[in-house]
């Protein structure tokens, strides 16, 4: 039986026995990435319980492939794959992402140092009036033996290596208000959260804000360290295979993040101070309806057993994700 | 032989073995205890080398004990045992305070709601036009039979048991440029760290500003979550053995923490957009001076591994640690 | 002469003698208003030189117009007369707006305490635990013959006249990045800057960032506080009377202001600090740039002349003006 | 009759006639000056009603003097002079300190731009890994024929008169808590405000949080910018000519200013957000307590005429004043 190809012959829908999901297969390119979230024409259609099987460029475009390549060559910043329409998504409703399995795509990873990108030096939105760092590159050769990142000084001969932990660190949906937000900022809608929870195992929840959704992805990371403080991951092109669900008239403010052990809520503005603040007070808020504690009751549970995880302190706004293991809570009370 | 006692007979030297650390005992008690970090009279002397066996009050000074007992009761945040005077440590030496042993001292922990302290509520320093939260008071079982604290809800039957990881909130020394500080703030010379690292197996790092250093500590927690974001720990009295040595000449600018696996820089104030910065830059000089890596090196590895633990959001100034694993490090060349 | 009407019926185009600007007529109305800065279908086109006479709604689509009228009235904040097409604007000029008059249309202004919105409650990005304030609604009858506003206390007898100064409190162009932003937030493109800088007499030069920079404006204030602590100025409908012009080839990252004495440059984010870092660097590249001052010295001058002006904390990023005077510096050096 | 010297000699209080106030004189040298606020011998004592005659060195300790000096000569920031006890102050009163006379006490000022102090650049408490700033040093000749001092560029031949306005950078308390805090840094105590407020014609309100207590002053400015962004003022030694009142039973919290057209209210910490807060809820508690009218009432009219006063952004804590004038407000119904 033959494929069906949609838009530019790129979309690939697999017909699948009658339990098991339907594939959606997807290949993005350097000439179908978006650079905005927002309502644009999407690549592809899914329905709740699809598979799609799609993969995403690294956030440089994949261009900086060898020593003496700067940043001079790249077009433009997390260019995404998408956006999909997810049929019978409303503004009100929640998107669930599971992310079935990432990898990466390619043999090495890149770091980079952008003057003007990064938690320790002077940036767009934190001008100084100090000199520049210089551009910096470091190539991470991947080893998928071992599932290692081999970090290489610049400066000496140090080396070592580091564990994989692939994620996205784009996944997100048209913004709300009808607002179009570039590909390199996080907020309500997701985006750029350069969040460690977008990983295999994860379900991501996005409010839906819009007909359709518009789901995007891309820049994978091949592991990042907490708050991504010199400006990147270990930036990878990657191989992404996950499924989409709808809840239908379940609204959040916030992305939000579920596995097997915990729940998550992300805050994403500046300082970090109040993206703090907006990650507790939306995962308090999770526990007393869902969970049916009061909010005191929560509150003080958090202040004893809550999780930071400090996503990242270099994007225009910086993410927040507040953590807390279900083993903590009582029985969900909320379907 | 005679126990060496000294000021209020409180303080108890023993004589060892020839081999064995001098212990040296002291008990900490409402009438000895001090609420300021700074300049005064040593309640002991300690060499490098000796064994403090002491204990620390809780942050109410003991006094919230049964329900009904309110904040109105408590004389002062934070009482501290000491201060104590380290022989031969001068301004620009390090303190090196190693904790050995912390057990709680006592059956019950407090969690305690106070209007005008949290991450998630209007405080002193984010004062809010918006109407106070209520009082709460928590009680915690300690079970010591199975190493947790029992939280029970005040506003349904939820309780849950939380694993100990009794610390001491309170660790620190005379300030530098002649201050003295609340007992309730952080900085550089330590003090309301609220740090989780200041637990058995730790060596906690102190700079020394003045003849002597003046050790302080105090505030045992049980336990606490991330950002201690409701404003308390399990708020326990505290069994405290710890040892100390002095670095002669080696002068550090914040706290440091050091166990088998990673070292750790501390920074302190806000936003916590500037304690990060501090903790950051502070593991990078760590990193740079002692382990031989450029300082762009390093820089660029943090953003790969580097771990942050906000340990707290709501004492007068934000606390952050930086954390990296010696795993990721080259061998140290500097001792 | 007939008039030349375009889409709706609604801007008009008056023949003008030889040396007279052409004057474009355009008249809002809650059924052409738009709520987002972005690429839009123009409402009319505007060559360098012409004055456009229009007007613009309140804050909120003037329906709160009497006691008992509440918030949830409001269809949408902001809504922006707009946009208008300026010919021959591409991307790296900078629009200059000259702002020949601004009046009250009405007979009174409206302020409004909404819970979520104000620099000293909580709110969406800092949000809290805290009961809300409740929603409050003042009104202010404008007395034109003494050019004053009234404000009359809700909870006393209390009465006093405010002198007018009419202000835009939204006055922009088409983001960069192929964004598109919500009437409610300043940023590079201007936006709800709050500044009542962007008076009667002053000139506004704002970034152009598409072909046509696409104008924007609206929430026309007759007066405001420094920081719009409460969250609303005295917000009212006016008749505006502006002209504009295009300056090829010179590139500006954020909006500035001039008017005959001073020179101003703009920042917006969070926190107010890095709005203000942003400001003073904008100002200092532009004493530099213009008259040619070496950074240093400009920085120092600025230290000790220099004025900030916080038009607001309370819209979703702060903006803060760094103004100087031109007499302060040495003859403008590029043209 | 013979003059009444008490410490070293250097305090003389001169009998008055029946109705005039006492005077005190004290005269401030390098070696009787202290760089710490807190509890210390006090140097004199005043009366509620006395005139102090006195003098205040510079920032520097008055040893920048000529091209070549640098900040390595420098021995402390910002000596104070001080402490004067003042005879029936309690803990709970508050101290009115009415500025009488200002005088630049020489000939020139001195600006500088110290690494690691400023708005615009890296600092201690906002660490970066870029490249210091040079250190600088620029002379300001004060001329009091037109009452000006006078800019002179580094790098270029510019030069131009700024009109004087002398204020006293540092005026403060000790502290409360037991606190002893650095005269670097601005707090409740008040401290290093760099606020123009304090000037001739105003009163400065601060707390007493401790016996007598405990006046200091320094850090002559004979003008600044607002916000002091390059990190000085015009930095001059002053004499100075003052008088003081205990106000019995009236408690604040944080320093406040008064002068005939205005009341203002001082807030001091990180970020700028913050410092606003506490600014403008300590206004509206003033309204609210002393002019009668409602706290709503007061939070609107202050986003309608309040004025925000940045007093600067480069101490470790940032001074916001926030202002409003008497003409606003009700009569006053508290005395």
């Amino acid at each position: 039986m033959k494929p069906l190809w949609i838009p530019a012959a790129i979309l690939l829908v697999l017909p699948q026995a009658q339990s098991a999901p339907r594939v959606v297969r997807y290949e993005a390119t350097i000439t179908n990435v978006k650079y905005v979230y927002g309502v644009a024409d999407p690549v592809g259609r899914l329905r709740a319980g699809d598979v799609l099987e799609s993969n995403s460029l690294d956030c440089f475009g994949n261009v900086i492939r060898k020593p003496g390549d700067t940043m001079a060559l790249v077009k433009g910043d997390n260019p995404l794959t998408g956006p999909f329409y997810i049929e019978g998504a409303e503004p009100g409703d929640t998107l669930a992402v599971k992310i079935l399995d990432l990898q990466v795509d390619g043999t090495q990873g890149v770091g980079a140092l952008a003057p003007g990108f990064g938690a320790l030096n002077k940036t767009n939105y934190t001008p100084m009036l100090n000199p520049d760092l210089p551009e910096r590159v470091w190539f991470y050769p991947i080893d998928k033996a071992t599932n290692t990142a081999i970090f290489k000084a610049n400066d000496s001969g140090h080396t070592v290596r580091i564990p994989l932990h692939p994620f996205l660190g784009c996944l997100g949906t048209a913004p709300p208000g009808g607002e179009s937000r570039m590909s390199i900022t996080p907020g309500e809608w997701g985006g750029n959260m350069d969040s460690p929870q977008a990983s295999a195992g994860h379900t991501v929840y996005l409010p839906v804000s819009v007909a359709g959704a518009m789901l995007y992805f891309g820049d994978g990371h091949a592991a990042q360290g907490e708050g991504e403080v010199a400006g990147t991951g270990i930036e990878v092109a990657m191989r992404v295979r996950l499924s989409v669900d709808v809840l239908k008239g379940r609204k959040i403010k916030w992305p939000r993040f579920e596995n097997d052990r915990s729940i998550m809520a992300l805050g994403a503005y500046r300082p970090v101070d109040d993206a703090l603040r907006i990650a507790f007070t939306e995962l308090i808020a999770w526990i007393h309806e869902d969970y049916g504690m009061s909010e005191l009751d929560a509150y003080e549970l958090l202040g004893k057993v809550g999780r930071v995880d400090l996503n990242e302190m270099v994007d225009p706004n910086y993410v927040v994700v507040a953590v807390v293991d279900k083993s903590y809570l009582p029985p969900k009370t909320r379907r």
